[in-house]
C-alpha cells in the first residue's frame, strides 16, 4: 500500500486539520471532528455526515448555500452519535435541523441516535434518508437502497431552499423531493485500500469490471469483462432511467461521478455517451456536473446520476452556493 | 489496461467534445481541436495548450478570466502549429495574442512556429515560457526547466491582467513576473497509462516513490524508500524554498496539487505539513489551491507549487473568474 499519509490512525484527523487551514469557508473542531461553517446564519440548519473516504463528500460541501456541518467518521465507518449531536448544536439556531443521512445501516443507527439526543436538548430534528443506488436492494451495509453520488444534489438543493429561509418543514419536503428524483449507478475498473486495513477491499480481474459497484467496495450487480466507456455507460444509464420511468419531455439534472483514481477526461467521455442517449430518447439535461464529487479513495471507476427536476428545483439548483468543493453565482 | 474509454486513437476528441457539452463557459470545434470561450470579449487574448491527459489544464481554464481558448494536442503530445494558429485567430480581438507555453521541446518549437504563421495574418503575438519544474534541468522532453503546475497560477494572473483590459506590454510583463516567482516539484507513487500506448510509462517498485518526477513520467531527481506523508512532502518543499529564496516575511500562494489518482484526502494531509513548514519559516500563505490542477492521467502522486506574491499580484489571483475547473466571485 502506498499513500502519502503519515498514521494510518490519523488520516481523517490530518486531512480535516489541512482542510480547514486551505478554506476559509469552513473551520473544524476536534475530539470529536466536526466541520462547520466559517459564518454561522439564522436559518434552519442542515448536517451531514459518514464515513470519510468519499471526500469531498461532506465537508467540502460545508459553506454558503449547502451544509452548515459535516460529520467525517473514520474511514468507511459511521461516526458516532456524539460528534452528530455536537454538529446539530453548531447548526441549530432555533429554527431546527434536518440531518442528510446516506442509507448506511450504521449511518441510520447513529443519526438517529444523535437525533434523539438533539431532541433531548430541545434542538428540533427531522432525517432525511437518501437511498439512490439503483444497482442492489439490501446490500453488505443496507437494508434498502445504498445513498450514494444523489447527495450531493439532494445537500444541493435541501442548502438552496433553507439559505432563501425556508422553514423547517419546507426544507424537509423539498430534500424529500429531491430524493423521490434521483438515481444513481456505478462502475468499478479496480479496488481502494482502507488506509488503517492496507490491502484492497475486493479484486478484480484486468480483464473485468464490477456494474453497480457501492461506494465502500460491496458488492455490485454484475461483473462483465471490461468493454468499451460507451457499452460501460449504458449498463448505468438503462437502470436509471427504467427506474426513474423517464421519457420523452422529462428534464434532469446529470452528474458523471468520479470514485478518485479516473480521468476526468474518461468522465467526460462517459458524459459524451450519456448526453447522446438521453438526447435520443427526447430527455433534456439541463444542468450538469462532471468531476469527482463522491469518491471511493483512490478506486477507479465512475457513477451516473440523474435527478427529474421542474423549475422551482432547477432554481435551487442554480442558487448561489459557496463551498471548498462547489462554487455558484457568489 | 482498463480505461473508461472507447477507441484510444479518440480519446482527446471524445473528451473534448463530452467536455464542451458539459460547460456552458465553453464551445469546440473540431479537424483540428480547438476549446474556446462561449463569449468572446474585447481584450488582449491568452492562448495556451500542449498534450492533453493533464486535465483540467488546459481547457479546463478556459472563460471569463483567465484563457480565451485552449488547444489540446494528442496524449502527452504537443499540438501541431495548425491548432495553436486556430487558436490564436480565434483569440484574438486586435490587441494581440499571449501564448503561455510550458516549456518542453516540441510545445516551444510549436508554439514559435504558430506565433510565426500569426505574424504573418497580422496578429501580435508574445509567448511565455513556464518553467516552474525545480526538480531537474534538461529532462527527457526539455531543454532547461520543465513547466508544470505553475502554469495554472500564471494563466490565472495573466488572465485577470487581461481581463481587467491591461494591454499587450503590461499583460506579458506580469506573466513573466508570475514565472519568475513560481516554482514547483512533484511526487509519483505509480506510473500511468498512456491509451495508445497500453502499458504503463514506468514502473515503480511496491516500496519505492519518484521525488521530482515530470508530468509526462520523465524521470525525476532521484527514487527514495516509501515513506510518511510529511517526509515526502518536505521532500517538495526544501528545494522549491530554497530556488525561491524565500525567507521570513515572504508571502506566498500555494497549490497541492493532485496527479489525477490521489485522494483528495492525502492532498489535505501534504498541505496541511506545507502549512506547518512555511509556518515556521515565517512564511505566510496567503491564498491556497488543493485538488487536481495539472494531472498525469490516474498517476498517484502530487506537486507543490509555491508562487511569492506582492498586493498586485494577490489582487489578480482574487480577481473574478468562471472556468469549468476554477470559479471566483461570479
Amino acid at each position: 500500500m502506498k499513500k502519502l499519509i503519515n498514521d494510518p490512525e490519523q488520516v481523517v484527523a490530518e486531512s480535516v486539520e489541512g482542510f480547514a487551514l486551505a478554506h476559509e469557508q469552513v473551520e473544524a473542531s476536534f475530539d470529536p471532528i466536526v466541520v462547520y461553517r466559517s459564518q454561522k446564519s439564522q436559518k434552519v440548519g442542515l448536517v451531514s455526515g459518514g464515513g470519510s473516504g468519499h471526500e469531498p463528500l461532506h465537508a467540502g460541501f460545508v459553506g454558503e448555500g449547502m451544509l452548515d456541518a459535516a460529520v467525517p467518521g473514520p474511514v468507511f465507518t459511521s461516526p458516532t452519535p456524539d460528534p452528530i449531536l455536537k454538529a446539530a448544536k453548531i447548526a441549530d439556531s432555533g429554527k431546527g435541523v434536518v440531518f442528510i443521512v446516506k442509507n448506511y445501516t450504521g449511518d441510520v443507527l447513529n443519526f438517529d441516535t444523535a437525533a434523539e439526543l438533539a431532541e433531548f436538548e430541545g434542538i428540533d430534528v427531522r432525517q432525511i434518508i437518501v437511498n439512490d443506488d439503483v444497482a442492489v436492494e439490501d446490500s453488505l451495509y443496507t437494508a434498502g437502497r445504498r445513498g450514494v453520488a444523489g447527495t450531493v444534489l439532494v445537500e444541493k438543493l435541501a442548502g438552496a431552499a433553507a439559505e432563501r429561509g425556508d422553514d423547517l418543514d419546507s426544507v424537509v419536503s423539498i430534500a424529500e423531493e429531491a430524493v423521490r428524483n434521483t438515481r444513481s449507478m456505478g462502475v468499478a475498473l479496480t479496488s481502494c485500500t482502507v488506509p488503517h486495513v492496507g490491502k484492497p477491499t475486493f479484486t478484480l480481474d484486468e480483464d473485468e469490471v464490477e456494474i453497480g459497484i457501492g461506494i465502500h467496495g460491496e458488492p455490485g450487480s454484475k461483473r462483465i469483462p471490461m468493454a468499451d466507456a460507451d457499452h460501460i455507460t449504458d449498463q448505468l444509464i438503462d437502470p436509471i432511467v427504467e427506474d426513474l420511468q423517464l421519457s420523452s419531455g422529462d428534464r434532469v439534472i446529470a452528474l458523471v461521478n468520479g470514485m478518485g483514481g479516473t480521468p476526468s477526461s474518461e468522465l467526460y467521455i462517459m458524459f459524451r455517451r450519456l448526453h447522446q442517449r438521453l438526447n435520443l430518447e427526447g430527455i433534456s439535461i439541463e444542468r450538469s456536473l462532471v468531476g469527482n464529487f463522491v469518491t471511493s479513495l483512490e478506486m477507479q471507476g465512475a457513477s451516473i446520476t440523474l435527478m427529474r427536476v421542474n423549475d422551482s428545483m432547477l432554481e435551487l439548483f442554480d442558487a448561489p452556493c459557496n463551498t471548498p468543493a462547489l462554487r455558484k453565482g457568489v
